[in-house]
């Protein structure tokens, strides 16, 4: 896993507080997550053929965890009933039994392909992201972070189905068992690595691009000045420091970056980054470049700071 | 849910540095909570109802959902024995069995009314302050910083029966289950709202208030200067932001409020508002009209400014 | 258990930014831990006798307690029977068996005698600086920081034999169960209280030294500039506040101390204090008296300030 | 625990097959139990004691037996609290949690002293005519039979009440997990012994009366010949030898016993035995002495040929 | 629930041993069970109406037992899988997880329309066969010999699948579980009833035929004669009373019934009795009103004499 | 599985009802069996490696199995530890916890290689009696005859060591798990088969032989008689029936049967027969070649009648 943001950058000297009321036009186009994305059932297919010979490779150089291997991964046809058998197990009680949870996820996950192809997609971000993890199969398992945002996406489909109490029961579930409390209203896109990922919180109107990184303790909130769509909008490619705070309806532009443990209460401009408590905006590269037009190199962009890692 | 705390102030100019050794008399007595509050057993009625008839319209439109209403709510006869339920399944062990745990909720409610209409207050305060809140029994199912306040009060009257060793084995239970780390000895109001609740913690000789609203990993902790009564007293209709750190036996007065990210070692004094890392003081209204003298004046107040929402 | 670290320092005029490329050379020794260090079967077979002493008290004073205490301490023969027990009994799951984590922990347990000692330390750690804990039973059975640090040091041994996929299943569990994230290769030394717990991080290639105190919500993670050894290296008697994030391979030295809600990512030398987001150093004594040799001094060292408590 | 039953008599010339149509008038009087018969409190109480004493010496001899028996016995204040403890942890399953059953049971027990009374007086029938039966403490935990008879009289409870689905779902549970199917509305007297008990089925108008013991096996059945009420009644200080079926509307004398393996389709009068299949009589001694007019002399007839022990 | 089979019969004065080697050419074809039946969607469907509104009306009245109600019947969408349902959450082990077996159980039901069939007629059976059965959903809810045969088919499913090891797993399960012990390559009818079903055993090569009544510990076991098939042949209709034991390749003819507590050696011809330690025969109907031609007629049949009940 | 006995046998004219008072001198030894026996540590291995084998194959062809496989076989270094934590998943209850169990079992077996010689035997003697055996593998997971013979052998241990409370405690889940009732004291030789098991019953001083085979539903219970020394005393190579009730301090010789259904309460010299209720002798094979010394003709003996199946 991946911890923290780099902060060791130079004071931005310009530190310019972006205008609310009239936030760059380029601004307004990348917060729009292109979620859900088209599908690509080859990269499903590929993850999951690479998920199960990682495991078949550990549950013979382990036996103690052979079992484990076989019930969670190897004796499943498919990624989606593997996570589907996974997340009932994880978040069932005594009052919300397996198979009912098992049956919802399974149903949920065959009707959505989207659904499906943004787990595969964020097993790509973890797996390309963060150098501690040890394989895809790892982070299928283990990711606390990785389980609580395929049973968000669940929740969502739910949400907007308007089974809500069943939606808000599973939000309340997640937020027990991955300490990760993301409303089931709010939009996530996909490639999202929430790392370690204790203490997330995310609010009912906020909107998180693709390929978006956030460390844990991370809170995006709303400030109190409003109701109704009161919470961030990250655009894509958005990297967050452990233990930022970032407070309404302010728009994280495409490709910025917010420092740990930073309060942030203004936008962040693209290609920007803001730090401290309060947040100051300091600097960013603004080339051509750098300002990448297409998701591929949004990827590849967080790659490039992405060498930030536990 | 709700998170964060308006911090989009203006910065207070004088900023004053409250001077430990010499509180302002006001202080003094804002901070003593009225804790245990009348009954009101109407109230706790009058709450159990409305929880029935939602539970019972939930159930009707989910039947996925209705055997988990049912095992909860419309099964029971009365709040305390629903919540006594639902806690006791939440927080069961190996080595806790939940009929242990059932039995002790149920005796500890039934000997102790104030216990129980504090949770009705607690209720109503998730229900009118939290506009992501879907109703009161969407609060007493789902959110666990309210059933984390709920077995704290129990710990808090086994420790004042100098059941000690019981008291703190349920203290560890709720910071397991919950993540929400509250000693059995301290002192808490009614009418709290814990919102998203994960990794908040509160010390042993901590005060808490009436009407207080505490986001997630807010700390009330000790400082090292002092043993014996070494914690934060909160003063009625306090809201401190997601992240605040408070430490040391320092008073924040009624009304007054705490930035998220905070890190306070200062007294806060009524009314007023500390924000930052270390925390200052940035003002606040005096009039009064503003300083409420009652309760229920407490509680609007508290509402004039949660409209800081998730 | 304790919460926060002081503040209320005066500010250190000189602040001076530790130069990276020539790190003291005192740092450098200070900071490796002599970690595993020589058994002492005398405490560890002492701290049990007062453990079950206590248990039988708390068994005796309340029956409904006596069930759990003595499944979990009066039914075992010695102190690391009982550990495993109790953890297994915390981290099983439907696809991790109590009977197989039971089996994996009692034979480390048995094979390793310095996991067990560094064990009994750290309940002697917890006992002497925590004033709210209320004896080594208290610790055992309802610190999850003390347990999740047991866990991770079994994890240790098994990534250490190359039993990265168990490690690494055994981390997770930690961190769902106790929302406690330590990379199973990161060296944790003895002595160690991980005061509160709810959302500790710690990467992998971090180092921490004997006697050390973390509270809750502290990462020790890296800062993207890295790869290979990128997390922070906490010296001996290191005491680390509420919410403080330190970034990169930076160096804590021995006896120094962070502040709550600090972002570190500067290096802090021995005795030395930093606090604030960003981090800036506010001094720190430097007399030989304040500068302990041994590792006795440093506990006392630690004492000496960890009258900061819940 | 005992089984089988004495047929090593000489055969009885005589033989006499019962007239169906003209039962004996003594017959009618003595198949109907006193049931439920008055409450010896007292009794209750000394049981009770016995139990706890029974089980505090257990608990010091065998400590990997302690935490059992703290549960189960020493933490409950009365012997229906044990006993409800117990049933429920018994019976419960992943559709009716062990709080819901435990609820019920404590309900039911408080409300009705005769159902108390009447578990006290099984105890005291199998203490005093099993051999093999350890103590009050062995028969309340381990005796199948005996759990089977207490759960069989709440749900007999239920059924009065006309919570027959519920009394229905409760003889399901005792069929799964003792094996033993008792219909709720079948009528069982105090002192009963169910040796072994597997197997045993009791249809709804069967009527078993005070002092009775059935072995293992024991079916009282209906033979297909009526509707309504179509069972066997035992009168008073019955013995059923194991594996015997008695199947119809007919009477077992008080003081009779039936022979292991028999199948009865005759009434059988008082003190006589019948045995084979299919069954006939095969005498019994008619004198004043042996036919006894207390309930106490049913109980030491029992205790007179309960000399076939296990 | 009922029980017994009648036997006060007249001594059959003839009561001809049947001669092994020339079975009545009647005999052969009879008990050839038509097995899979051809599906009737219909009475499925019509079933699966009853049960849920006898499932609405319970819990409409009994508030303790509507969670139960909801989660095994009112919130599934047909017979299937609220059958899949239940049977999970009754054979689950701590190594068999209830999602597998739900899994299992929901593909074979949806895959096998026969199986489906099957149930929903046995579910017909108990009804109008057993007056102690209060409804379908009683049946369906707490019959474990109504279970016991559901799992059967699906392991004799898997059986014909050749996936053997788990087909004897499951059967493994059922035998512990509900104490009914059928190899799941025994072949079973349509129409069957278990009744109280505590220790059924059927073996590997026995046959039974539509429209059965089996009462409870009733064997049809091998004599040791013979290897390969070795086990009895029930034709339709048969009625086998408690306690019987049935041992060889022998054929109980089409409407045939075995006294309870019988040992039967020889094969029994259609509409005839066998009774008794060794069993005769006792005559029997053989006029052409008696001997049906139709299921429908064996229905009728085996309803005539089924008033023996419990 | 198996079932049943041979009672096709010529009507024995003579019947001998043996004297009870001068029992044949051959009978006196041939009942004491030679357990403990002397340990073949090669078989032990030797069956365990085919059970390795036949679960390697089992797991590689039936994904859905390979979890189970695992856990219980294939992550095992020996059949002690298999057969301990199966046994402790099986027995496990909220009350006596798995982890409880299996340090109880691992301790017992790793204690006494005679009992895990005599599991290696019973492993035997089903896969070579019973032609339904699939296989080690699959009376070793399966079957609940032997797991309760297993539990059986710890459980007498634990008698012997005067750990009477636990031993009865074990004895009491067997009878729940398996419906199988052996209490603790009974002696019980090696290469025993407990066939279907459901409702045996085997009292406190009763013997059981090596390489017996005993059916379900079969007791070995009191008459009543005596106090004392009052139970059947098996020899080796005893086959009892489905069913049988055997009664009384009897002896059954060694090599001698007991019919289905047959109620004993005389005994039966060696190689011969007893049938029906009550038990009659029908003769017997007594030349030399027929009557082994030596187990291992007894065994051959076994098998020639062992061609009864289920």
């Amino acid at each position: 896993m991946t911890a923290g943001q780099p902060l060791r950058t130079e004071p931005a000297a310009q530190s310019p507080r972006v205008n609310h009321s009239t936030p760059p036009a380029a601004l307004q186009a990348d917060i729009v997550p292109s979620y859900p994305p088209p599908e690509s059932d080859g990269d499903e297919s590929w993850v999951w053929s690479q998920i199960k010979a990682e495991a078949r490779r550990d549950a013979d150089a382990e036996p103690a965890l052979a079992s484990f291997l076989y019930a969670t991964v190897l004796s499943h046809p498919s990624l989606d009933r593997s996570l589907a058998f996974h997340l009932a197990n994880k978040l069932w009680s005594s009052t919300l039994l397996p198979t009912l949870l098992y049956d919802l996820f399974v149903a949920t996950l065959a009707a959505h392909p989207s659904v499906r192809a943004a787990a595969a997609a964020d097993l790509v971000a973890a797996r390309s992201r963060d150098p501690a993890c040890a394989g895809f199969a790892h982070c299928l398992l283990n990711y606390k972070g990785f389980l609580a945002v395929q049973a968000h996406r669940i929740a969502h489909v739910l949400w907007a189905q308007s089974r809500r109490a069943l939606a808000l029961a599973l939000q309340s579930r997640v937020a027990e068992v991955f300490a990760v409390d993301i409303h089931p209203a709010a939009t996530v896109g996909k490639g999202i690595l929430l790392d370690h990922a204790t203490g997330v919180v995310i609010g009912e109107t906020a909107v998180v691009g693709n390929n978006v990184s956030i460390l844990h303790h991370v809170t995006l909130g709303g400030t109190g000045k409003a109701v109704g769509d009161r919470h961030p909008k990250l655009g894509d490619g958005v990297l967050i420091g452990a233990g930022a705070t970032i407070l309404g309806n302010v728009r994280i532009g495409a490709g910025a970056k917010v420092g740990a443990g930073s309060v942030v209460l203004i936008d962040v401009p693209p290609r920007s980054t803001a730090v401290g408590n309060p947040a100051r905006l300091i600097g960013g590269k603004k080339g051509e470049d750098v300002m990448p037009g297409e998701s591929m190199d949004h990827t590849s962009f967080i790659q490039q700071w992405s060498d930030y890692i536990i």
